[in-house]
């Protein structure tokens, strides 16, 4: 028998509340019943609820905590307010103590982020922790990174990222050498991105171990799939993901109102409403919520604040499949491994980008 | 009877050639009769096509140009070889000479760019172009700039995107007061957003005649229609761009294959088949084309290099209504307008821009 993974959850994080979180953790418990949950938060909201499911309530411990990050709270304010005492902080810390092996939160990123970095710190060798985001594409998923966690990049930065990306992809994949690409604009000699193009030069002339380096790409690509794994700086990056999901709802609403327009059209639409329902599957983004933070010394997985229980349950999956797969040791493995030239200098270069 | 409007196109740029540009301009000849237009291009090819629209034949002059810039050529080859000589420079020049209110190229967008910055200069009192996109929405049309031209802008920069872009809203939206947004990422606190920020400052509390600032907007905010203008640097805005693109044809591609699916569903595509017009057309990329080169001395519209004749015409139309609406005045009187303390020190600040 394998043993359980362990995964720590925020319970008051998200803008549903504790009903939705827990309800999420019994999906994702189903599906995965070798899981061991202990749930931070308010014992005497928590405890109602957990005895809604008796299988989960026998698979979860509570662990009272009563301060709340709340969802629009800075992140030096959550430090402040929240360090120590807060269902963030012990649901991260609980991965720190090693009395959990994945942290999850439906909570504020910024808030999320900040506690995990001080609390978990960077991995040996990593200048700086990246968020991943796994992409719907047309030729399946794709990972893409940074979608967040920093803005501005240097080549180091993005070589890093795309040695956590290829290792995420392995992970989640299943393929064993995923192609990386370096998003980029597709006009040429233009100023401003040398290091996007002094990080392709890196990859393409030097090579670095475990990445298969396929060139730049553009945003169409992401939804096209052309990579496994799309790598840019946070700010543009986080454009990239927000610009999809309101693409998205735009066509989906265009859709509705077109099907609702005629009388044939709605006699149409009841006809292909299987068709319909596979169509909202792809387009589901609860199938996709979940970003990882790559980079620390720890799993943490952020739930998109608004999941409803099957989004939080995905973002559950997540943090079990990282685990399982043993992302961290992979992406260890490959930053070991990369030659010297291409590697930061360690402590000098996190703090010369913590500067910039 | 008004004074018609003279339109200055590239006969040789685009990816299908002179064929389809002259199509493109039969399509928009016909909306707007009262167009004259100069082609640039290789006559030899040029009056064959021309000869099949006697009714364009009428209205338009060809010019004869033997350079033609390469869709691949860098902006500084395409300057080596194409200035003074290209078709792509004569059609800027044209507007430059004043034989033409706006000059129309499907060609590369950096030699583009490149070719009416040297030859057009930009606007005094602005400190460098931006590209600016029309971007379908939910509740209507937004613009969306810089989609391309710099990567990078100072605080002054976005604000005279903002002044840019509003005029260019009231040009062609036809509304007073349009609102403005300053892209930007929801993460709190996070390092390198400060030019973001501070114009957001700027624009908040001294205020800028002609800019109605609504605050920070996020990328799902585009396709929203949150605001009427979206103000970015260029790299992320053309990130934006692409990534709603792809999503589209994703989405469309998913669509086509849940109707082909069942028989049912071929069924009731088939009868809700109006519907699916209609969201085609709502779909269409074609009917957005055309991206507006705003802050120069002249009026230049970059058509997407791979549209048809359909798509080469909206880029037409587009060129017209900026002239026939006074674009450029507009712009120039929001400029003189903006208090010195928001304003540029001229070619200091021009040139500081330029070095960045």
């Amino acid at each position: 028998m394998t043993v359980p993974v362990r995964i720590a959850i925020d319970a008051m994080g998200g803008d549903h509340g504790p009903e939705t979180i827990l309800a999420g953790v019994e999906v994702a418990r189903v599906r995965h019943p070798d899981t061991a949950f202990v749930l931070f938060g308010d014992e005497a909201r928590l405890r109602p609820i957990l005895e809604k499911y008796p299988a989960l309530a026998a698979s979860a411990r509570i662990v009272h905590t009563d301060v709340v990050v709340g969802m629009d709270d800075k992140p030096s304010q959550a430090l402040r307010r929240g360090r120590y005492r807060s269902s963030m902080w012990r649901a991260i810390d609980a991965v720190k103590v090693n009395e959990a092996d994945a942290a999850v939160s439906a909570g504020n990123t910024g808030a999320l982020m900040a506690m995990a970095k001080v609390n978990l710190r960077t991995m040996p060798g990593i200048g700086r922790p990246a968020i991943a985001a796994i992409w719907p594409t047309l030729r399946g998923e794709s990972i893409v990174l940074d979608v967040g966690a920093s803005i501005g990049a240097t080549a180091q930065s993005l070589i890093e990222m795309a040695i956590m990306g290829s290792a995420m992809a392995r992970t989640v994949f299943d393929i064993e050498h995923p192609t990386v690409g370096l998003l980029n604009v597709g006009v040429e000699e233009i100023k401003g991105v040398e290091e996007v193009k002094e990080a392709g030069r890196i990859l393409r002339e030097e090579g670095v171990p475990d990445v298969r380096y396929f060139g730049f790409v553009e945003g169409n690509d992401i939804g096209a799939g052309t990579v496994d794994v799309v790598v840019t700086e946070g700010f543009s990056g986080n454009i990239a993901l927000k610009t999809a999901e309101g693409t998205a709802k735009q066509l989906a609403a265009y859709l509705r109102a077109a099907m609702g327009r005629t009388l044939r059209a709605r006699l149409g639409y009841l006809l292909a409403r299987d068709a319909f329902a596979v169509l909202r599957q792809k387009m589901d983004p609860r199938r996709s919520n979940g970003g990882v933070f790559l980079g620390l010394n720890g799993v943490v997985i952020k739930s998109h604040g608004g999941a409803d229980a099957e989004g939080f349950a995905a973002a559950v999956d997540l943090g079990y499949d990282m685990v399982r797969h043993r992302l961290l040791a992979r992406i260890q493995t490959s930053i070991v491994s990369r030659p010297a030239s291409v590697a930061t200098i360690g402590a000098e270069a996190a703090e010369a980008e913590g500067q910039s």
